[in-house]
């Protein structure tokens, strides 16, 4: 068997684990050969490949990124889409694999409905891809904003701050609830929970007075005001619809900041929670997948997800995952709650 | 109330988490109070206790150990068992929430049978108690263990060497299985599966050969030959039971070294694994089973221990648990083959 | 003896290395007694005061931070000098121990010209401190701008982008060039040599048309362009005086994205930059300067600084470092150029 | 010019920061060619070559080993020194930078008696090379056994232990004081000081009584007892004169186990000290060696190493260095014994 294989949308640590699985299974268990695309679907589109054998993978499951590249392209016009099929039938493609979140999953379901096999491992730092526990490169996130919230809270403390830190986060609040659970916040804001800023005040003054004289605050980038609340804000989008970094944490920062008079600072995060190299976790979730993917493609089982079900892997249809959304469950929201 | 709190057996990362929380969650949420016991069981039978209040669990989240002291000691004894429940008496405690591994859990049990409400939190950096996915301390260990075998490779390569790096599992292999993954080791050996060291020898002599001249071999403890294989070795224990760090590692690195000619090296991970700050999962699923500990105990649920099961926490009753060891599953030890 | 111990200005890792070593040192070589102030001058002004003994250091070595808390505040006014003297008079201060950064090192000729027996130890991130080839603080946060710059390597090189870091340094870029040299950086822009936005869109061009398509830029909150060049921009101040960060990368980032037009992102590091658990580094030097500090006052030597010159610690008079700052030579800047 | 390019000896981090400035330099500052030889020595006897460009070094900075390979390799003998020149000679080399420690120098030294042109750059995690302020791998040494250190200071103290732990250092003991100091170690036995075991214990039992009830050990793996005193033990050498990792540390853990009665246990950290990413020190410093290698070997300044010497690049005659041995400085030593 030929088969495809590209990573799309964000670049997060775990691809590599993923892509040298691929390889590996598909080279040395069955004897396929791998087509890679370089940059996502705009590879595929412009025919940008490379036939990928144990030297390309070689030292790369310990580093962040992806040595296929990626970009955030998708193959949504007539014209791209014939490119596709176009690129799928000069290269005799099988079966493609695609390593990519919401938007490269949403680009294979309709490369799918074409008739080319499609199999998807889930990757995003957000965690919210449906039908699987984890995702790759949530992970290492996690990890990195948990060090970032480590290293703010002596400063914290120090100087009697209260810290506000933005991290990433969009539909689903996971990074922060983690993170913020791990690093002890006082507040964790995260978009399944519109906040009140007059509660998040009263809570900080009292617990100023009472107990300490610092707080840190995580707040997930899509974390929006409670309707009726005192903080008129909304989600603030760029010119790709992507979420302005800093917007809400500036936000809420200003707000406290003013409220309380506490000395507040805004950390933002930004991109070096996509970045560095994986943790075990994601490596071992990246290679799981790969090995999985493989196994699938081979046995004809396609236009399906590799996924992650109380610590198995599992395989899930395509369409059972379109336009949802995974939310943090409630426990978890409550234990960062009390833990405050 | 009044709430017991011990923690057992070897230290690990993730029991200040556990503890923090349990204290939180009792003061804050129920207006409990909670009696520390120093030094695990040993703090019981000696009746050497400390009121614990929010001053006591400051700063300790992100330190590793545990800030009650621990012992591998065990109530066996008649007499034991009596001072037991001399001090649950003369400090009025309500129930007892253990935190600990095989050992402790055992005591467990016992002490529930004599009528103490019970409940248990399970840690062992093996992560082989049975009933949950994970325990406390064992997803540090793996990070520590990788980490190593990172650094361990760039030598082996550079020196085109074997090296052989034994890690902690006496029952179960799931830390070499998991940070064999993770690291990309060639081999892992774990108890779950008896090798045979000429297939070993076969394996390495023919990577050598034709792939790559170094290796990385990551040996469980607790690994043994397969009986009727060609290497003669039994688990080593030492007086109190325990097994004899570096001996299996030392026995493979000395046979491979043997029969190859391959300048073979050893490294014994040892106590390092056990200890420092506590990844963001070991800090969170500490803080989950404490809060859940404490809310079982609020409810009257005694006698059962918290577990992770498909990501939710749950109670499984002490008795289900005991004596069995939960396995590494076929399909992690057949990921950790197919991509040697 | 009665020794008076503060940190001011700006928290950073290895305040506590030398707060233990200070106590350490007094209590268990000469039978000194230490007093220490909170937050810095406030707390000698506001007679804030805590006697330190063993049990009040121990544990703090690894900590980022300054157990005694710090303040951004300085006895400039005649009535603030009156109470200082009046708290050193009311604790019968033999001499005091000021660990901090410019501020600091001021207030403390200040406090030496009315006749106390002053010691400073120099700390700043910065590393800009006359005198001294290293201060407390500087080499974590090379660590961490370095560990951040790694992480966005990847990014970069994933999808194609020029990445744009801004790192603290104000009048002078030890953090930027020494973790853009570190971080493999191909641009670094420091206050030392101001910069022409030209010069550094070509290079870009250049780069991407003939070696790679992404790019590393590490800019010192301080850096500034070349005066007669390209770029308009002055370094941007807050209401205290202090940099307004973000505020150069920004434009920086701007600039680069609409000459070329590559993709281009910024992150601003902030706050993370001096926070979380010293290096060695770091614990080493604050240890010797605490130690060496209290030697001094012993001996009678006052009205110095503690600093290390050619792997040693020597006294400097502090007349003579005041109001000069130590920029990053020649030979280290132009590595950074060669090497892009 | 053609200059040839080898690593020998030990692998450490940092060696391929010192390779990839050696390439840059080379190529883009001075046009001149850069061909690598393969595994130290053995690989110019061998004629194993490979030529240097810009493709080669990408990537390679933040990564341990050397890309290069390396081995203990030493061409002593009348017939090797005859086929180092022949390649030299057939691969018309102009000079040789050699990246090692001693034995890389020594074999250095006597390539240059032959009338090659050579520069040396020093590399050593033990930091005993005569002559510069810093050798490659060292730092990184250093920060591993730190943290080695850090994870089982939290063990000892949850289980009150005393625990040892070995590190390298054969003829100094660098990482030992440094990494004790900056670990909080009660004791450290470095080859520089022969240790009295007796006040060994007698400090430990003191400290158990008075004020804790763990202690750390560091041992260096070259320290031996005071002549005269209480243990009778000589330094292990293994069949090529190498130390035996573990046997001084053993002997020291059983020493003080028998004689206190203290719970004791061993760590030796062996291989992991050499592996890894460099610290920024190690690669800023490999950067630089590298840059100033070139620029010697331009300029013709030959039969000399690079070194660090008050914070600047220097030349330091081969002729001066051979033979000596750099040891801990006494003022160190001492902040490692008040520190205790």
């Amino acid at each position: 068997m030929r088969i495809g294989l590209l990573t799309g949308g964000g670049d997060c640590p775990g691809l590599n684990a993923a892509i040298r699985a691929v390889v590996k299974q598909a080279l040395g268990e069955y004897g396929h050969q791998v087509i890679g695309f370089r940059n996502g679907w705009k590879g595929v589109v412009d025919g940008d490949v490379i036939q990928l054998d144990r030297s390309n993978i070689r030292n790369i499951l310990p580093q962040g990124g992806t040595m296929l590249g990626t970009a955030r392209f998708h193959p949504h016009s007539a014209g791209a889409m014939e490119q596709v099929m176009a690129t799928f039938e000069a290269e005799r493609i099988d079966a493609v694999i695609c390593i990519g979140g919401d938007g490269t999953l949403n680009a294979a379901s309709k490369v799918a409905d074409e008739g080319i096999n499609v199999i998807a491992i889930p990757k995003t730092i957000d965690n919210d891809v449906w039908g699987t526990d984890l995702s790759i490169g949530y992970h290492t996130a996690v990890n990195i904003a948990t060090e970032a919230i480590d290293r703010i809270h002596t400063t914290a403390e120090s100087h009697n701050r209260v810290m506000v830190v933005e991290v990433m986060g969009r539909h689903a609040g996971w990074i922060s609830v983690a993170a913020g659970i791990a690093g002890g916040a006082e507040i964790v804001l995260a978009p399944e929970e519109p906040f009140d800023i007059d509660r998040i005040v009263k809570f900080l003054r009292h617990r100023h007075r009472a107990h300490a004289n610092f707080s840190i605050v995580v707040v997930a980038e899509g974390a929006s005001p409670a309707k009726g609340s005192a903080m008129d804000y909304e989600v603030q989008l760029g010119q790709f619809g992507e979420i302005i970094a800093g917007a809400v944490g500036e936000r809420v920062a200003h707000e406290i900041s003013e409220r309380t008079g506490f000395d507040t600072r805004l950390t933002v995060l930004g991109h070096v929670q996509r970045g560095g190299t994986p943790t075990p976790t994601d490596r071992i979730l990246g290679s799981r997948f790969g090995v999985a993917a493989v196994d699938a493609v081979t046995a004809g089982k396609t236009n399906v997800m590799t996924a992650l079900q109380n610590e198995e892997i599992v395989l899930v249809p395509l369409a059972d995952i379109a336009g949802k959304v995974k939310p943090v469950p409630d426990d978890l929201l409550r234990v960062a709650r009390v833990l405050a």
